[in-house]
């Protein structure tokens, strides 16, 4: 036995999803058919209205709702002259929670990776460099993932950057709060050294 | 910042998915975002597809569409006299699969687990009592996964067959072929040990 078009359609279309293997979207496609048809509509409805209604802010590229600016950008209270760049929406959710931040942001919507065909014309760069011209920003804090991806994009940031006069920071890398030196890698603590500060200043 | 109700919602709805966490959940739904609109709305579309078109078969509880009877039940060239339980029609495909098995099958949908809600009541059980009675079943397979669960239901299918007169058989547990003694957990091999057959005869 094969699964009816109908059903393979159901698990083909879950397993694009990210992160979702075969197994698992086979697993959740037997979960939608088994749950009452209202549960399931639900996610569908729920779909469609998030492709309806959320859009990206002009400005930033950050979640917005209804084709304007988003929550962020169109709040008066933000300093304008401080960008954080980071590479996606969630991301600014994860700096938000710190409440260290109190300026704008620009959302890249990735990090350049050539391998996976993100180059820097798929990236919202020439949107940044546009901001930082005309916005009258004073420094660009550079928040993207420290990995591969995310330090490649940070280097190319950097030199796009400089030349317009614009002071270019990074997020420092670390020993996480909490953490144990005996358990970390030795990249995280050769930033860690890299990156240390005097005491009793 | 916390997201708008319209992505939260989307959040929502795939947290509730088998197997997805918040943080998945959160990725999916950033990912449903940033697709193409077509792409995004083809798996909503593929839910309430499935939704309409697929339901159980009456008999045995397996996938149908059309509200009919389905694939295996309808084929005249499968045996009666053999009905294989399984816990899901998901483990149909893997017994197909083998190739090895002819008969007729009964989806349990589930396994005996009061704890979480299922009793007897929850699962195919009568339905299976009454097929036995009245379709001149000879053996039922009882082919539910080798966990607590599934040694519960069949523990609980040999105590309701057995008064039927009907030979009920359990699938064998032990080494997986190409596994290794060394790595097999005691349980498993505690089981080979005991399913021992006698070799040269």
């Amino acid at each position: 036995m094969s699964y009816s078009s109908t059903v393979q359609e159901l698990i083909d279309q879950l397993g694009r999803l990210p992160g979702i293997g075969p197994k698992s979207a086979q697993r959740i496609a037997f979960h939608l058919l088994k749950v009452p048809t209202d549960d399931a509509l639900r996610l569908a409805r729920a779909i469609v209205e998030a492709k309806e209604k959320v859009s990206f802010c002009p400005r930033c590229f950050n979640l917005a709702e209804g084709g304007g600016e988003c929550a962020i950008c169109a709040d008066p209270r933000r300093e304008t002259r401080l960008v954080c760049v980071v590479e996606d929406s969630q991301d600014i959710v994860a700096v938000e929670r710190t409440g260290e931040f109190r300026g704008r942001y620009h959302v890249l919507q990735g990090a350049f990776s050539p391998i996976d065909g993100v180059g820097v014309d798929q990236l919202r760069i020439k949107e940044l460099l546009t901001r930082v011209a005309d916005e009258d920003v004073e420094e660009v804090i550079v928040a993207t993932n420290p990995n591969l991806e995310g330090e490649a994009t940070a280097a190319l940031l950097v030199r796009y950057l400089k030349p317009l006069g614009v002071r270019v920071t990074r997020i420092a890398s670390g020993l996480p709060v909490g953490g144990d030196l005996e358990y970390a890698d030795e990249l995280t603590l050769g930033r860690a050294l890299e990156g240390r500060h005097e005491l009793g200043t």
